[in-house]
């Protein structure tokens, strides 16, 4: 058997001692299949006294990850501290200066450096791995990097949030205010004390960047990510969508369209028969669309200390292996610049969701702005069936407004947003309008 | 940019030419992606004057795929011929003999020469690859090879055969009967004109056996494999599973147990619930349980030239990266013995439709022969509102056998075979008594 591959790991939170105990319980198997042993030398956190139910006194410990990722005890330098700059950054660029391959789990410094490091992992000739930076324990940078290699693709999309999606499910289930979900998440350790991150979509915005030069051979461009989270979602929103046949999910969605690539991330009405919609939970699950393959969905649990380690195993047993493959799929002088298409013209339309002041004349004033912007109603459901309606027959001016709920038949983003701004400037509704983007999915 | 990797490729049906156009259409992103030109250089198949749609001109062609193996213009060998023997067998033995790496989407030839292939392809020094010989474009064997190597796995399962997903599909929608569904899935190129391989369950068979082998580090034993085919399926089947909260699915399962590995194919009551059950038409999916990443499904097409030459590609593309692992994922000398385990305790219990002669005593005789069995009913379910009914109430002889299904609770294949066939023997049912086992699923 070849030499041993010896590991170096930086970060010793849940993700770090999970891949302790995975070494320890499946380390025997590993070295069958990557055809030598690969073993953890050397450890640095910031603090050594903390009891993390694993046993690290066969270790060397450093106090500076830079230095660990430095030293000569290691082969391998495992990124698991966090963050796009700060300690993170400055021992993952020591670590490819000093030669040693680098496995990492940190989407906000890939989204952030992410060409720019691979191009000095590949002038170093060392392996950039991040399979456990994106969807948890799903293997989809090994998919679209490697399995997906014959392919161009088209769209890849996905719930990539486990936080998001399990005070979305929540909501719908029960019933349950989106106040009340992220409290609840923030009790069982799903969601942060400050979760701003993961419920206005910055972090699926990261993942997304990553998957999409992935997919597209394009650099990274997080920036370039429309963003909207899912603090506006309301129980009367998931009631309607349910009813409408829909449920409301946080996807990101990278997809081509004749002017360059877009990239979004938003709440979404997919269709109840789609597979994303299905996706419950704190689960995540990526779509993509080749040429060839056609469409393929991968399901499995986005977060947690075990599943991410799962991942940064096999980040580790294909380096062991000797595989190194350029970090983002192609060479990262190769990539092409990231050219942002404006927003698409959704196929599936709009849900839009209006508090109309009861009085006569308002929906003949909703009808005619949306008659303006060109755009042609699907449905039109008004929720309160005792409300005295809006159909403009002189009934008599209402204390509450009523809300009113429009599906659009195939629209641009422009006229949606014309057509509301319309609606605003004339009076008849008491709050900012709710729009939500309606995906058609397979 | 490295020299490039010449192809040759046997066998020019529906895979090969979608492979041709692929290398055609993709052929410099997969070069970028691989930091080296992929060219196919050969081809061999049987009538050279056939028509496939593309240009073969520029290659040269040989007669025999043996030769095509052992000529000096290629690196690689693709094996599309299809078969465990012959020609195929012949010249991916040629192939790996003289220095060439493989890939190969014959599940058959795998299934029965696997472990062998594999340790003349190690000592050989190249790669044999299969992506495309499970669930087609699904990167399975890549899933369970790398991405999963940190874990032990538990369990591994999925629709793996596309026809008899078809089939059953299109009855559950259409309430058609198996043999009209058949025929359609003949019409529409879905199924062979001798559909045996496909309705009997073998073709998942041999898929089951090689990710068995795959999931658990053991030999390929394809011939270890409890088989039962969807031909004894019926329209009252699917309508009660659908009444009960199930589906019926073609499984193939792969499980470890304390006994030994059991390997099993059958027709498999799913809950409605589970991510198995909702997929449909032609669609595969696998499912793994690995004990760090926990389930991970894959879903995506089973078959189709493209799909299946978008998974050849992704084993050409390893190759050209210069990744070569183990073929079974671990070297073929460690593969453990296959130990075979007694078909165990199913969790979920069975589904028992019996067609009973409405006579006095009659469900007594039933209800007596599943107590003497040890086992509980968790459901009892009549079929005909307008029947007499079962109660042994002293009702009147009828003169039509009534269908009547049972639920079980968990129990053992002993106690259900003892109980039926007591049953059988004390002349209360009609025809043989169709057994279904309901599988507990995530």
């Amino acid at each position: 058997m070849a030499s041993a591959l010896r590991l170096g790991v930086a970060g010793l939170g849940t993700v770090g001692a999970s891949l302790v105990r995975l070494l320890t319980k499946n380390g025997a198997a590993l070295a069958r299949k990557c055809g030598r042993p690969v073993v953890l030398t050397a450890v640095s956190a910031r603090d050594r006294t903390r009891d993390r139910g694993v046993d690290l006194s066969g270790f060397t410990w450093f106090d500076d990850p830079v230095e660990l990722a430095r030293s000569g005890e290691i082969d391998v330098f495992v990124e698991l501290i966090g963050g796009a700059s700060g300690p993170a950054e400055a021992s993952v660029r020591a670590a490819i200066a000093s030669g040693k391959h680098v496995v990492t789990a940190n989407k906000a410094l890939l989204a952030r450096h992410g060409v720019e490091l691979a191009g000095l992992a590949e002038r170093a000739g060392v392996s950039l791995n991040y399979e456990a930076a994106v969807a948890g324990g799903i293997p989809i940078v090994k998919t679209l990097r490697e399995a997906m290699a014959g392919n161009s693709v088209a769209r890849v999309y996905g719930i990539l949030n486990g936080t998001c999606n399990y005070i979305l499910t929540r909501m719908e289930r029960e019933g349950l205010s989106f106040a009340e979900c992220l409290a609840d998440a923030q009790r069982l350790g799903y969601a942060e004390a400050d979760p701003t991150f993961d419920i206005e979509g910055n972090d699926t915005a990261h993942k997304l960047a990553l998957l999409t030069s992935l997919a597209f051979g394009c650099k990274i461009s997080a920036d370039d990510i429309y963003l909207e989270g899912i603090t506006s979602i309301t129980t009367a929103d998931i009631r309607a969508a349910d009813e409408l046949g829909y449920r409301i999910k946080l996807l990101g969605v990278a997809q081509k369209t004749d002017s360059g690539i877009e990239q979004r991330v938003h709440p979404t009405m997919v269709p109840k028969s789609s597979a994303i919609a299905r996706i419950d939970g704190v689960l995540n699950a990526v779509a993509v669309d080749g040429d060839f393959v056609g469409e393929i969905v991968l399901v499995g649990p986005g977060a947690g200390g075990d599943a991410t380690a799962s991942s940064v195993a096999s980040d580790i047993a294909d380096i062991a292996r000797g595989d190194v493959a350029p970090a983002l799929g192609s060479p990262s002088d190769e990539l092409v610049d990231y050219t942002r298409a404006g927003m698409r013209r959704h196929e599936g339309g709009y849900y839009i969701r209006l508090s109309v002041f009861d009085r006569p004349g308002a929906f003949a004033t909703i009808a005619r702005a949306m008659a303006d912007a060109n755009i042609s109603l699907e449905s039109i459901v008004q929720r309160r069936a005792e409300a005295p309606g809006l159909s403009d027959r002189g009934a008599g001016e209402g204390t509450e407004p009523q809300p009113v709920i429009l599906i659009t038949y195939e629209t641009t983003e422009a006229a949606v947003k014309e057509a509301l701004e319309a609606i605003v400037a004339r009076g008849v509704v008491a709050d900012a309008p709710q729009m939500i983007r309606i995906e058609k999915l397979a």
